[in-house]
């Protein structure tokens, strides 16, 4: 692999007040002292496996090639859903096969089962993972070991239901799939679909109680208080309120539709 | 002290959102630049000795020997309670005499009040020793001062009250002594005590509004939604909800009884 | 600059559930692999610039000459605010011109205005300045670009509106400016204020619901549960509760007004 990254990042549903995120830096740390250890998010909500696979799309691929991304959202520890490690252009992804690596398989990938031991915690717990298998193959990944050492290729991940939005020429009906911490509600309606709506004239956007005429280019724009549509830094149709809350000021929840409809 | 670790770790109550947990992280890299710094957890619920305790007990001993772990649940902070310095098993403390430490101290340890003020900052506040004091010491022991430097050896550890449970041939009478990020009720009851339970033959588990008549081996036994109980990642009896909240949905918190009971 | 130190710190309002943070980690690691990044907070509230600047100021000077800070509290991105990086007694200070670094600015300081998009990631959002901006010139700063090749100098930065105390015979007039993780009312009144009043005689505090006849020395002074005023560790007058939340049990809540009153 790549020598010019040192870095392991983490994304799991963990939370900060237990010791469980520690825990894997702990035995990271015993394999690879020199690890550099970035984490981009433990508070994804827990079981979200959604909100983790979004988080991951929209960071993973701004680290150094050759970067290992432990992922856990492992609402299934313990059954049977395979731990896997997965290579997506020059970065290295380790965490259970259960959709948490669907957004980022729309590029080539190659994964692979963990089923050689040697490389794990011994006697793993059936209930953290985290720490005793998906930790120490983070770290060892990390120090050089072969992805094809850890176990055998797999031809497929399991795909997480995504609902795609539905383009047509009366226009766009999407979804909300995140709320983010300013209470921006982010689509799951790309920028190359707004774009053809708007090639063919007028429309309108509605979410909860709003409805915009247009596209803002900035926040410069909007007055405050205002709700506006705009393309959010994720390239997603985004509304927002201008030093507002959206969420809450338009009671709209993770979920809730969202309509671009062309104007006659 | 052994030089392969260049780890000092974070246990507070300090929270997120205020400037103290980085004035310990500027004092420790003002003196020790290549220290790595890893959050253990600074959201312990404020002046929650015993969870500090539970945290510490949990995640220390998994980092390399050497390390040191800075830890700070302080209520006490500018009383007489003693600052400290405790090696167990290789592993180093620093912070309050108040109890935080009691967990760990099972085993053998040598201690130290910090008396010494030529490794402390000039004029340290009273309301601030996690900078002024504790940072410091973490920061010069893990940069070779040996630990007999910082004071006179002192013979015991203040102990903090820990329920223990209640064993006999009837069965245990335990009580919940942590809630995790998942609403999982973690007991203080050890894995060997319902080991002895098991060995007498069938049995009850009582918490909250839940009764479970066995003990699940893996998360995969137990169907979405009901509780479930069993031993989690840290030795001791669990009760779960599989994919969902045991504490909100049994309405058990932190102090509830819990209750194994053997059936004739 | 100073080679002494390889830090980045960050202090934000992006929160931890999103990847907005790390995304801001990744451009640096790309751009300085050796960087340690140091959270300061990234829980500032929401678009509060005056929270955002208290926790620069108490933290920012305890770093290694030579840290750079990146700070992104920004509800103004995309309009004309200015891109900033400035210097002040040897610390480096990277991000928008509005009010954040006013505390900070009462040392004598160097601004210059980002304009050279040499050191930017290309076709910046509008939306996410702290990835397309702010975090490349911190890395590139970091790495040894000098601080003039960022743009033109600038002879004042903005500054934000801070209620000043009103001082005279009668006694001091204050705000609460600050609510800690513990329910701590920090004010705007500094020591020194406090002192002259001690100098002449007797006096009382007024905060909310509570009356306080002197000044604390340490917690070890004050009754579990009773309020107590104190110098706090930033060097301003606090209101606290021993073992209790004083916001909380006072019902005072930023913004409240607190009187220092001298007897007669």
């Amino acid at each position: 692999m790549s020598s010019d990254s040192r870095i392991i990042t983490l994304t799991t549903d963990f939370g900060t007040q237990d010791y469980y995120v520690s825990a894997m830096k702990a035995v990271i740390l015993g394999i690879i002292p020199e690890a550099r250890l970035i984490d981009v998010s433990n508070d994804i909500p827990p079981q979200d496996i959604m909100a983790g696979a979004w988080v991951l799309r929209n960071a993973a691929f701004l680290f150094p090639k050759g970067t290992v991304h432990l992922a856990v959202v492992d609402p299934g520890v313990g059954t049977a859903r395979r731990p896997l490690v997965v290579e997506i252009d020059g970065q290295y992804f380790v965490g259970p096969d259960n959709g948490l690596f669907s957004l980022l398989a729309e590029k080539e990938y190659r994964a692979f089962e963990i089923t050689n031991t040697d490389y794990l915690r011994t006697n793993p717990s059936n209930t953290f993972h985290g720490r005793d298998i998906f930790a120490p193959t983070a770290a060892h990944l990390l120090s050089g070991v072969p992805i094809e050492a850890f176990g055998k290729q797999i031809p497929e991940l399991i795909s997480y239901r995504w609902a795609a939005p539905i383009n047509d020429q009366e226009g766009i009906q999407g979804m909300v799939l995140h709320i983010d911490h300013y209470g921006n509600l982010i689509s799951n309606i790309p920028a190359e679909y707004i774009q053809e709506v708007e090639d063919r004239g007028r429309f309108k956007i509605y979410v909860g109680s709003a409805i915009m005429n247009s596209l803002s280019r900035t926040f410069a724009d909007v007055p405050d208080g205002e709700p506006a549509a705009i393309i959010g830094s994720s390239g997603m149709l985004e509304v927002i309120i201008n030093k507002g809350n959206a969420s809450e000021m338009l009671s709209v929840q993770k979920g809730a539709s969202i309509s671009v409809v062309s104007q006659k």
